[in-house]
């Protein structure tokens, strides 16, 4: 051809180019217009998690009236050069030119998937014929067929190819007898059988490849689901004043399995610097006894790979693993980069640190806070290589020791290309890895670090007080684009942030914010004994800090307290354990109530099998009541029908019929209802509930 | 480094690499997670008009709290490789991470624009400088200013040079100076004007650029704004039953101008095949004065390039052109890629089409409907790039004659590689071209199209009638994602289409139609005079066919019949063509009414001066009135000032103030009102309408 054809493809450099434009593929008449999910054009990966299925959607047509076939691919994302095969599972059309299939990865690890979809001469033929009346035409149209089909043949092998050229042979000379009877021609031309032979050998010369292979983490089931306690092992001793050990947190395994949770979650452990080190309450000044802030890391006993020598030894660390362990309690550790004054870094390795005219460091402050006992990490250093490596090493060492949780302080204020490198490298080698963002920030600042690669991360849910606030947020959180790449992990507390409201120290905000945190996110945490002891004194007017806080010095908590919301937090985790409902982010649907103090709300398990129905009273002072609308079709019930609606928090059981269902309750008792819907046996149960 | 840094990026093989990441920029901080505008992330162009403003907008951030700048990049995409430049603006940060600057593509053709970042070190310095206040923080931090300025002067040339060496040296010597006072110190380090020479010298080493080159195409106003009259120049005829000429058009010309359209559009003007010729009503047998469907195309006397003797000569249609001009008016061809039976391609080029074993082509068909007289290209010949080749040169051979509109019929039956290559090719030569897309089809179908390259796209409107139907149609067009590249131009009519709500031949009807598409879209038209004659008979019950429709047979039309809705249309257009906020399919808002039979919305020009209320009574029968729900400050005038309400239909004015206005329309005289809001003199104009 002329130099017309000499031309670059029109995309602008850089950008995708379609599969099926361009010069070379000029028959390639599929169009593949979009394939979900995807974040941000598959730059970033989807999480999922493995063993479960991932859904797939494809925007795929073609010109006319042609018959289109679309194929999901997919494979492990293996360094491994011989893995690179896809496997395919046919896509099915829904309405609209949406395509749908699904794959299930086999293990953790990196995957990726793309779409494949081709116009198939031998579909497009079969559909008009099915359509065909006119005998004459119904003739010409199985020569036509026999042609496809003796392409067929041509394309296969062995069995298959002799017995579709015996059909493409039967047909065209049935077609070309004249006295050959119609109906039984078209038969013929339109058998199930035969077509299927021809499906194993499509005419796939033109197909057209989506022109991104997206990419997909397949993580363990916790990073889904998990349950988080926080302590300061420091505090864990028996006695008051004496600084608690790994042995004491050993005394304390049973308790907070007991309470439900699978997560036990530790701030730094390592040595606490000396230089600089802060008082009780963030005093500037320390006493000799003082035992600062374990996030001011690092003393000449050693830095990010040490232990406390006050909380054990590695052998003891690795004890407490194995003890845990066996109460279904997996260890996660705090990962913050950033060294205090003598940490052994700063010897060795000044480089990595910004220093000022004067011979000091550039301490880490927000004008005019200041951190004095903290050096941040100069991540734009001339030895940046030395400084990831490094890093990383720190993961490799506690992954050496068993840990494959971390909760990463502060990720938004250190390089965003290196949490990417890192968790990305740790991840290849240790898939089962998971790390949390510990990153309240702005919220494009949170979504990029969770499309980084974290695994879950901390949310404004603590912030998110009044019944809009919670829908808007929750409803952001649990749908696209979202939910493909970012794992809310609710807190009602932390060691940073006791929030206002729970300064009353009142009983019934205490339950209906973690009943709020546990059954709305599917991950979720609380910081204790705090919480369950409810401490809740500020530091001052106005602050979210904890008085006396633990972040600066030695507690004792009173277990034995009989006002322990343990047991109450013991039941509702069994309730999360036992509901499929509640362990996963998606399937989540606000109900609408006639008042403004009642939130309900509706969880789903991917089968629909498993309904929840929580309400919540968000008035800690006064009873509410109010008609909940949840139409039974919704829940798997037929119209019409009674449906038992069980609330697992008090044992009672009510039966609802209707549109409309009544609802009351008293902060002064329980605050919240977590029912689980009982329909009858023979109730439908393949029911349109929501994606 | 050790090898652990060989490891390619994680990103999938095919996606974007985010710039900044990877391993040669692990000290690049800035973050682009976004850019916007963009279709598809750049696989397909954002459409805009020359000289008018792109508003640009990036999602941008680093970790911590050093500060950014951010330039947004623009070029245009010449072939000429010495035109690469990019040309520079600085984006302004809005809230949320969000930057925005906006820029001016000087004249029609293609473009490029993408986004660049860097933390900028002397920024983040001079933000904390700011809010220092200890004396001797202040002395430190004045050195470091110091270094970074000498680093400034570093990178600058000439004068620059020695102006920043200056200050550098007289901010460190002051610094260094115990006695120096500290807040002529202070004062010193944050001098504006030395600052500004600092910004022209920055430190870019560390700059990341958005991985994607996004394009755009520019086109002529038209594209954006036009008012289409289409028209069968075989019916211009002033005695019945005699084949219609150009010169016959020429005569019309005055009256269509009068009606304010800036686009006559031909049905193909090209020889009709007489083999399987269609009579009237589409009757399979033509008698031998049938003159046969003109998209029935080609026949001895040549084919796409070539015009129907009866229509005139080459000479005629250039005279046409010419005195088209004269009135504003513009010639637009329909462009229908489809061959007769006896077009000389057939002939010339069997291997185009696709042959049956009985030694017939295939025929069009969409089973059971047949369409004999019509044959399709197969797009996935062998020789596809010589058909290809040769359809683009009908567009070139019509360029070449003056004409730079086509309206492309059935474009989603032809192969859509085709499209995305025969625009660009065009646009590349003629980029004041434009092409509408007539697909009644499939949403995605039609989207992908627009994605494709054609200007204007044809729409639902037809069938859109009720308020709920318009209101959720016209926001979809005139909002995110598509209002980026789909400009929709809608239609009432067609000659394929004659809607049943046109059938009772109510002007009522008509008026309110046209009133609907020449405010709710930018881009209109007609299928006349069958509309303004309210042409209203189907061919039988249930049909959307015209009787005795000009498809098939010559008419011949009564312009001088008094119920001529033609006064009626040109009042329309020319309220279009004085106001501004009807130019464009953006800044469209319904507005509340407490009846469903009064649709009311208004439309703001860009810089907010004129804005436009149009309310119509969608019910032919019956006055409709209601409360129109419209708050002053939302069309620039204060809260609780009057401002009159100018119906440029009926030329009444009314007094408005408050946020509730009452309306009643009586479709027995116009059903709509079309007010423009009269502000009075001094009042706000810089006010917050909308985007």
């Amino acid at each position: 051809m002329k130099n017309i054809f000499s031309t670059k493809p029109l995309a602008a450099a850089g950008a995708l180019d379609g599969a099926g434009i361009g010069f070379d593929h000029g028959a390639s008449r599929a169009v593949i217009d979009a394939v979900l999910p995807n974040v941000d054009n598959g730059r970033f990966a989807v999480k999922c998690v493995a063993g479960e299925r991932v859904t797939v959607r494809a925007h795929c047509f073609t010109d006319g009236h042609d018959v289109l076939r679309v194929q999901l691919c997919w494979r492990a994302q293996d360094q491994n050069q011989n893995q690179k095969e896809f496997r395919e599972v046919p896509m099915k059309p829904l309405v609209n030119d949406v395509w749908e299939a699904a794959f299930s990865p086999p293990s953790v690890g990196r995957y990726v998937y793309t779409v494949v979809a081709w116009v198939d001469p031998f579909e497009s033929w079969r559909h008009e014929m099915t359509r065909r009346v006119d005998p004459q035409d119904v003739r010409i149209a199985a020569q036509v067929g026999a042609l496809e089909i003796a392409a067929a043949a041509a394309r296969a092998e062995g069995s298959d190819r002799a017995e579709l050229q015996r059909w493409a042979t039967e047909l065209d000379a049935t077609a070309a007898n004249p006295g050959a009877d119609v109906t039984s021609l078209k038969a013929l031309a339109l058998d199930d059988e035969y077509a299927d032979l021809v499906r194993r050998h499509p005419d796939r010369r033109h197909a057209v490849r989506h022109p991104v292979e997206l990419p997909l983490v397949a993580d363990r089931e916790r990073a889904r689901f998990s349950t988080w306690y926080e302590l300061f092992p420091r505090s864990a001793g028996t006695v008051p004043g004496v600084h608690g050990t790994f042995r004491d947190v050993e005394a304390r395994l049973p308790a907070i399995a007991a309470m439900g949770f699978d997560v036990l979650y530790f701030p730094p452990i390592h040595p606490v610097g000396r230089m600089q080190r802060k008082g009780p309450n963030n005093a500037l000044e320390a006493g000799p006894d003082d035992v600062g802030s374990p996030w001011a890391i690092g003393a000449a006993e050693g830095g990010h790979k040490s232990i406390l020598p006050a909380l054990g030894t590695e052998e003891d660390f690795r004890h407490l693993l194995a003890r845990a362990a066996d109460h279904g309690l997996e260890i996660a550790l705090d990962i913050a980069f950033q060294c205090a004054p003598d940490h052994p870094y700063v010897k060795a390795h000044p480089d990595w640190f910004r220093w000022r005219p004067d011979g000091t460091v550039q301490y880490a402050e927000n004008p005019p806070k200041k951190y004095q006992d903290i050096y941040p990490f100069n991540f734009e250093c001339e030895d940046w290589r030395g400084l990831w490596a490094e890093l990383k090493s720190v993961f490799d060492h506690w992954i050496g020791e068993g840990v494959r949780i971390f909760r990463v302080d502060n990720p938004h204020t250190k390089a965003f290309p290196f949490w990417e490198w890192v968790i990305g490298e740790v991840k290849r080698e240790h898939p089962d890895t998971i790390f949390l963002a510990e990153a309240f920030t702005r919220p494009k600042v949170m979504h990029r670090l969770a499309k980084l690669g974290f695994s879950q991360s901390y949310t404004y849910f603590t912030w998110r007080n009044t019944k809009e606030e919670l829908q808007a947020y929750f409803t952001e959180l649990s749908t696209a684009p979202g939910i493909d790449y970012f794992r809310p992990n609710a807190w009602p507390n932390t060691p940073d942030i006791l929030h206002e409201q729970l300064q009353t120290g009142e009983p019934a905000v205490y339950m209906s914010r973690l009943v709020l945190a546990a059954t709305l996110a599917a991950n979720y945490g609380i910081y204790g004994p705090a919480y369950e002891l409810r401490e809740h004194l500020p530091r001052g007017p106005g602050s979210e800090e904890y008085l006396d806080s633990e972040k600066y010095q030695l507690r004792h908590w009173n277990h034995d307290d009989p006002a322990s919301l343990a047991p109450f937090i013991a039941r509702v985790n069994r309730i999360r354990r036992e509901n499929p409902a509640l362990q996963r982010d998606r399937g989540l649907r606000f109900l609408h109530v006639d008042n403004d103090q009642l939130l309900a709300y509706a969880k789903a398990s991917p089968d629909g099998d498993n309904v929840v129905v929580t309400v919540v009273n968000l008035d800690p002072h006064n009873a509410q009541w109010g008609w909940v609308g949840l139409e039974p079709a919704s829940v798997g019930v037929k119209d019409g029908q009674p449906f038992q609606m069980h609330d697992l928090l008090s044992g009672q059981r009510f039966t609802w019929q209707g549109d409309w269902h009544y609802v009351r309750l008293d902060p002064h008792s329980v605050p919240a209802h977590i029912f689980v819907v009982r329909r009858r046996h023979g109730d439908e149960r393949d029911f349109d509930y929501f994606l």
